[in-house]
């Protein structure tokens, strides 16, 4: 017998973690996961991507069974899922692992969602299961993203099914065989291409990955075979993906250290490596207060993925404006903020924003991280104002704050849902690992409920 | 403006095409597709592999909206064309396309039937859809062929989607800008892993394809965007999957020739290049009379890929065995056949097989097609008996018989059906051309409806 590859040890990580092994401060985290997604997906619930999807589960006569964040139209668990992944990532304004680039939270939250529906969850299995499936899907991504997103991958998209299978079939109690062939749907119904940022398909990557996953962790429990060796085999997915031979990093120090607590919360709604620029403009902005007409250029020294990941010259809408570092900058410099307001298509095509985008500008700096910027303003009287932000707002060394994340969720949730019932959802979800139902915390997440 | 790509163009050949320039000899290859697939869908709808996708289906309580042929239970149209594509596909037994290795109906069809059941739609729109999509698929194949099925993936799941959105977005009348978008979600979705042969989870690739294909294009109609350039963006398709730059070949001579009438049809049920070892295994089994007792060692020279792909030493399931070429030499020479039967647990598992499967070997000729083999058989008196099969049985210049498909269709659809009641179906068949409702014909693949 071969000594058990990284698939199985991760199966058998799933199987054996206990809710006593999470620390509070796990909890906690999985908790600020948990408002932080539920307040972007309430923020995207009313995108029209929303509408295409349900139009068609319409015509399917999709069956009412699970709810969707801040609609009132409810659809089979498995649509529920996709919808309220999309949902979550519509807006790129969701969390965000910089050791992988994942977006952990659209493609395992959904998941767990959709199956509290179909069965009975407590607020602490629900969170539990989150942790699993945040560290599953974070260990293979982190170990994938060295080798390939450059190639033209979307990570959440590569990688979530996993935490969502993981987390569903620890739901679904299924043992460590089946488990390991969860992980080979999931796996083999991986994919989605960085070509689609800028359009909705962009946000359906971890839709399909909450879907795939739970749909993999459901096929399992009946029996459905699959490969058990799916990330390590010579046909699987790292050969496929990668040419990554060296695995043992997805399975060192497992059970040991929880990679939820290296999260990031997005401050700003627009690709993750933006946002030290954004903050420097902001800074700067307020500091120095300084208007758009009197600019004369705005430069970023930036991290160097950032022109191939988010360097879109000439945005045509609002999810194109998402991956323009250039609209970000100025869009930040004339409206002293940088939410969901500026991604609109009006916004991107506004004259004013599209004049001073055009007066922006990026250079990399090989040594700068991906949290890492330095901007730099002229004006057009000559003067130059510069800042530098070693780490941008919302990452492991600055994070945001349990207020500020309160803050980001009712920008969200209080237009949908009014003040009070936001208020209540907030509470429940704070204190979601007391809580008997988890289907009964979210269900304030439905306008008019 | 730039020239338009080739997104451009097949979607463009896709609103363009009438059934009009489609010939009776394609329409004709069309119809032999439709009685293979029929064929072969009935043969697996009883795995239990279909047991397992209807206990999800029930669970997310499906709508009883299509038939899945061969069954008494209905789902919604997605997962009817997601179980009708696994049933085609789990037998291994499903046509081929020799340039591009895509199974070409397994992610077609069944995106078409589901749509025939939301829809009105004419037997002669459904063949001319499948036309299409067929030609969209293989195209987009063969290039990619050339590049990447050697690492890992799955053909059929990768660019089986693009057929099926082509197909199902004809029937739906979308536009060319439509229609391009919806090859954007489809090849988005694109993916399945070469590690999953022998298990269940590979005959969901062109399940999934054609499940993803219908949803692409019902998507696209409800204005879901997505990149309009997917194969030939910098980080589109070809570029994240091949490294493939040259893509003209995707479109010569598009419109002029029809790739469908170079399919090949199986007459084994089991991986293709193996086909032409099982022809002279059969061929020398019967012109010399030997049986198994007599055997001393079978040995084949075959097609470069053939260790690669179908060289499972030591099969432990059905699924298994048909990516054994040992498992198929030593069950065509005790059987005098290779088809479902030679492919359960039981027969893979039977000692007599296995310890003539442990007397067979395979030695690679570079200058071998895919299609070609030389088998040598010693007997223990010290005589060698050789035969080498130029073509296979099935490929073309060898094709199989519409008489020869017609036995194949009844040795799956007779035990099921009937032998009076697949009569009639093959009868609706081969004049679909001529009938007012696809939905009809394939309403008698339904044991007792």
């Amino acid at each position: 017998m071969p000594p058990p590859g990284p698939t199985e040890i991760l199966a058998e990580y799933v199987v054996d973690l206990q809710s006593e092994q999470i620390s509070s401060e796990v909890f906690h985290a999985a908790k600020r996961c948990l408002l932080d997604w539920v307040g972007v997906a309430l923020g995207g619930s009313s995108h029209e991507a929303v509408g295409c999807l349900l139009a068609v589960c319409r015509r399917i006569c999709s069956c009412p069974q699970a709810t969707i964040l801040g609609r009132p139209e409810r659809t089979d668990a498995l649509h529920a899922a996709l919808i309220n992944g999309l949902t979550a990532h519509v807006l790129d304004y969701d969390d965000t692992h910089l050791e992988s680039f994942v977006h952990p939270s659209a493609p395992v939250w959904p998941a767990i969602s959709a199956l509290a529906e179909m069965q009975s969850l407590t607020g602490r299995e629900a969170l539990a299961a989150f942790v699993i499936g945040f560290e599953v899907e974070n260990r293979i991504g982190r170990v994938l993203f060295r080798h390939h997103d450059r190639r033209g991958w979307h990570m959440s998209g590569m990688v979530g099914g996993f935490g969502a299978a993981a987390a569903a079939g620890k739901i679904l109690g299924l043992d460590k065989d089946r488990l390991a062939q969860a992980f080979g749907v999931a796996g083999t119904y991986g994919g989605g291409l960085r070509e689609m940022f800028g359009t909705m398909s962009k946000s359906i990557h971890p839709g399909k990955a909450a879907m795939s996953g739970l749909f993999a962790a459901l096929l399992a429990r009946e029996g459905f075979t699959s490969s058990k060796r799916v990330l390590e085999a010579p046909r699987g997915f790292f050969a496929v993906h990668a040419d990554e031979k060296n695995l043992e990093s997805i399975t060192e120090g497992l059970g040991e250290s929880f990679d939820i607590l290296k999260n990031s919360v997005k401050p700003y709604s627009c690709g993750v490596v933006i946002h030290p620029t954004v903050d420097a403009v902001l800074f700067l902005r307020k500091s120095e207060g300084l208007s758009p007409e009197r600019i004369e250029r705005i430069e970023s020294e930036v991290y160097p993925m950032v022109p191939d990941v988010t360097g879109k010259r000439d945005p045509k809408t609002g999810l194109d404006g998402k991956f323009s570092i250039f609209h970000c900058m100025a869009a930040a410099l004339i409206d002293g903020e940088c939410g969901p307001a500026q991604f609109t298509d009006a916004r991107v095509n506004d004259p004013e924003v599209a004049a001073l985008r055009n007066r922006t500008g990026i250079r990399v700096n090989p040594d700068f991280k991906e949290y890492e910027a330095r901007v730099r303003i002229t004006t057009k009287d000559g003067r130059t104002f510069e800042k530098h932000v070693p780490r941008a707002t919302g990452t492991p060394g600055n994070p945001l704050s349990d207020e500020g994340l309160s803050a980001k969720f009712h920008s969200m949730a209080d237009p949908l849902l009014g003040p009070e019932r936001a208020l209540g959802l907030e509470e429940g979800i704070w204190q979601a690992d007391t809580k008997e139902s988890f289907r009964e915390i979210l269900a304030l997440a439905v306008p008019g409920s």
